[in-house]
């Protein structure tokens, strides 16, 4: 490794929304979601490396801002996130994102990114790789209750990863279902629109619950799920936003990312703080038992963890080299005697 | 207020180092000392409003990347910053730093900017902010102990704030002290260049002490210590790093930021947890007494708060508006429907 020279090191590459989206379709955007979980499996499977600690959350009458730190000990990221479920009716978005790697021997950045659109994908790409594992053998249909900004890249992410062909949607206002069914036309997969949350789970294997209301709802109740299937609740990511009956907790094998944070902000917070539950990491790992039972119902109660965070940006880092997709960001002073900052300041003048 | 449309706010203004630079000639280097210290008083006077925590440090074996988050429940900031003293001998910055502050009630960010400059004019005008209150009456001379990067912006920011006269240089590597003296040549001060830390203490009613070891040192002993001085114990902040002999501690009035963070970080590292020290937004508020007789040494032990950053950041924001001093950065995804952050993502293609 040859040293960077200062002026290397004091421009920070900037990925936008544009080049993202130009990235995304440059890969390809199944190619990215395999991509992405592929870069994910790789850091769970090493999960122990990395420091990690519950999210930094600033919470308000409104929403949540969070910051996602996490580090392998050579590289170090973060992301900055919010969460407004009622951002939607204001014409903005309920969550954007950006997110940062630096290089922990010198403390300095080595990628700024947007995290709005990487986030949705890394979302996704996270689910169908726990689909993977944990869904029953052989599925090939997805319910996907709740048809806002995720539930195209959740569909896309389970027909590249765990080769599903059938996508039932539910969403209670119509106008979100139309628009996910038209976004997946031409995806491949046959794609039913279902006037209720009961008639998108006929025949599924697996759920994915995926709403976006800051309080306790019931998505599913416990007579609704039958043996056998995997649920994937996305929706449930935030102190008092729960998606699923408690009843149906208590039926299913429940598998989370990071237990200190998930019993927090998952569907779990309405069970007790000894309820058992399997981190998924120690699945790929060998460590812990996956399904054991086609009658068994899974259940991954996803919040979001920042080392998928980590990963996804570790991909971006990767991916864009060699490409002209990403602007050099004049982010960091660095003058050529580094006690000189002054110097450099006077030098600007004029 | 109007409401922005979304792609007012899908564009987040930056403020580069370059602008940084620009933007402090176009103020003036003491006319904005003086502003930045003016709105650090103003949220050290409203500080039972700040959402306050230590900040979130990720430690390595060469230094420490920190999080810095704070809200005064309408904005929020954070402030990521490094800490690398082995940098320099790398031809790096021990510290650099960019910030960000988002609207709390929707999430989105409103400025995205570089703090290494920032950063040095802050802790400089928090330094001067808090020597105006305590240092002994009709103080005109600074020892300024360590020449390194934030020497200068300590000078300068006595001088704008504080009104001294003249300053008295050491560092142990006497090109540091070179390099200072030629820098504040031409402000107005009387610079003394000295061969030693007790020469430079000669007559200084203010001794400024700013080294960057991490490890615990002793840039003051007990002796060197006069009645009646005001001590700005800037370098020591990370759990191992000091500057003081204990006994001067012993012997002094200490002042902090946010006695939770300073006890893991400051000089009072070195004494009990419950060691008495004043909050300094105390003495603003009339709530503590601050110096109390011509004799006393004070201490000011400061490690740097959000809440620093937070003015900060707030004064770029209100001194940019009506420039062309930053960029609009494309770092979120707003789609005209929040919901078709997919849709957002195809009309992009091709």
């Amino acid at each position: 490794m040859t040293t960077p020279t200062p002026s290397d090191k004091a421009f920070v590459p900037f990925v936008s929304v544009d080049h993202m989206m130009q990235l995304i379709h440059h890969i390809g955007v199944p190619q990215m979601l395999r991509g992405l979980a592929d870069y994910i499996e790789e850091d769970f499977r090493r999960w122990q490396l990395f420091d990690k600690t519950p999210r930094v959350a600033s919470h308000s009458a409104e929403g949540v801002i969070e910051l996602m730190p996490t580090s392998d000990g050579e590289v170090y990221g973060f992301k900055y996130v919010n969460g407004h479920p009622s951002n939607t009716a204001e014409g903005l978005q309920t969550v954007t994102a950006f997110g940062l790697l630096a290089d922990v021997a010198s403390g300095y950045p080595v990628l700024l990114s947007e995290m709005t659109m990487l986030t949705a994908l890394r979302t996704a790409a996270t689910s169908a790789l726990v689909a993977r594992v944990l869904a029953p053998e052989g599925a090939t249909c997805m319910a996907m209750i709740g048809n806002g900004a995720q539930s195209e890249f959740q569909s896309l992410a389970m027909q590249a990863i765990c080769g599903i062909t059938e996508v039932r949607l539910f969403d209670i206002d119509p106008a979100a279902t139309r628009k996910c069914a038209a976004n997946l036309a031409g995806s491949g997969l046959n794609v039913v629109a279902c006037g209720s949350a009961e008639e998108a789970i006929l025949g599924a294997q697996i759920i994915t619950t995926c709403t976006a209301d800051k309080q306790y709802a019931t998505i599913l109740t416990d007579n609704m799920i039958g043996a056998g299937v995997h649920i994937n609740a996305i929706g449930g990511d935030c102190p008092g936003k729960t998606e699923l009956a408690p009843a149906i907790l208590h039926r299913a094998e429940i598998f989370v990312e990071y237990p200190e944070q998930t019993r927090i902000e998952g569907e779990i917070q309405q069970l007790g703080d000894d309820h058992p539950v399997t981190e998924f990491w120690q699945v790929l790992s060998g460590d812990a038992p996956g399904r054991r039972s086609p009658e068994q119902i899974t259940l991954f109660d996803s919040v979001g963890f920042a080392i998928e965070d980590f990963s996804a940006l570790r991909y971006v880092r990767d991916n864009i080299r060699g490409t002209a997709l990403f602007h050099p960001l004049d982010l960091l002073a660095d003058p050529d005697d580094p006690r000189d900052l002054f110097g450099m300041l006077q030098r600007a003048k004029g």
